[in-house]
């Protein structure tokens, strides 16, 4: 992140976790501390910002997206403990810490993300557009249907690639933008304007990610990805061009500094 | 049920199966028939049919609650395919069928609940009052509390006994009554008594459940339940008082008729 972004998320992101960590106050103590286990991962909290930004791009307060902050991280999260169970793709680490379903059993992990998911639409009930946004971008045609078409493999050229991603992964950065922007009260144009930033940022991330991934790890084996469709130069290439989409979209925005900022941080992880 | 009761169904459930059974028109084709899956189970509909009670307990059309009866079955739906899984009470079969995972895999089990939960606040998307309901109602202090309670085992008395089943099946059935009041625009007073009929129906069908399944299944071992707690005169004479608890709390509004027939059948069930 450039300076300016990291001085800028750090002024939001500590109250934004404060809020997150002081969910399931009411739940039992041993489900509580398992509830907040994964969300205390120390990630980028990148939807969170995403949201902000968008809310501040129409010249609201950032932090007037704070309920949709916490919706779009806590159901990120439930999608992690979940995709990490052993009958998905059992992984042992997320973020070099064990995973939900290591320290606290499977039945366990599995009960955290469905009340980690039911927690994300808790905290933006009094918004029916937010809950309608979430509810799609999650669901059977958003990040579930995604889910669905990874398990079951077959993307072997970049149009279902794309398709794939724009659902696993994509759906709820677009979300995260026009979350944002409802917080902020934003009008149908300033709403697809940000619907083309968030779809544009969307794939740069995952894009960019494979990029990353075959930078780190040489082994020619692996699932698809743009790499080993596009070539590393094709797929940076790519990375670079929906990261100019993006940011030709919150250009048409009152304040798109952090939009701005945001979408190059997603694709220049790769250089 | 009484034949008035299962007329009134005979009339509601039709178009009530119909609008979920065309939820997910647009997932992917295979999804969509694993999506849809559990929801065929020919199961009684009792939280719809509460939920539609409530709203005619009011006065009004007990229609305008579907968008509560969509969501209270897709969400309750959703709790049995996670609970069925190996993991947690590993189920081969769910009303004489092979359970989801069995059909479609585990990996698709656990996306089918989580597309099936996320529907329900979909559906419900346009009435803050009832994502927040349902929100808490099968949340970490509700269902899912519950569910964790159960999995820990060790409810040796009659007080923590009545604590899990409140929240693992009476918290949805609670909510079912609330819900349907706020789809008739309960008044303060009015949901409040809709609140204690459901508190008590939730708790009558739990412990009718356990007298039918003592009085099926001899076996001296299992779970704890009320008739072993109460034994099987006490649990019985339980249920019946809880009814009449619920009938009471039906009987102070103004249409009352269904819902005190939904409750007698909720006791009944055990004689």
């Amino acid at each position: 992140m450039t300076p300016s972004l990291a001085a800028w998320a750090a002024g939001l992101v500590p109250d934004f976790e404060a809020a997150l960590f002081g969910r399931f106050e009411d739940a039992d103590p041993g489900f509580r501390e398992a509830l907040r286990y994964p969300l205390q991962t120390g990630g980028k909290r990148i939807r969170p910002l995403l949201a902000f930004a968008a809310a501040g791009a129409l010249g609201a307060d950032p932090r007037r997206a704070l309920p949709a902050a916490l919706a779009l991280e806590l159901v990120h999260t439930y999608s992690l403990v979940h995709d990490d169970l052993p009958a998905m793709d059992d992984d042992d680490l997320r973020r070099g810490r064990p995973t939900v379903h290591k320290v606290y059993g499977e039945a366990m992990a599995i009960l955290v993300g469905d009340a980690l998911l039911t927690e994300g639409f808790a905290v933006i009930a009094e918004s029916p557009a937010m809950v309608r946004e979430l509810a799609a971008a999650a669901g059977a045609v958003g990040m579930v249907g995604g889910q669905v078409l990874d398990i079951a493999g077959g993307s072997q050229d970049v149009v279902s690639l794309t398709r794939l991603h724009a659902r696993k992964t994509g759906a709820l950065i677009r979300a995260a933008a026009r979350m944002g922007g409802f917080a902020a009260g934003a009008d149908a144009r300033q709403l697809e304007a940000l619907t083309r930033y968030g779809e544009a940022v969307g794939l740069a991330f995952q894009v960019a990610d494979d990029v990353l991934d075959a930078e780190q790890d040489a082994a020619p084996e692996g699932p698809p990805s743009f790499v080993r469709l596009l070539g590393l130069a094709g797929a940076t290439a790519e990375a670079s061009r929906l990261g100019d989409v993006a940011c030709g979209a919150a250009e048409e925005l009152p304040a798109a500094e952090r939009l701005v900022e945001l979408a190059r941080f997603a694709v220049e992880r790769t250089i």
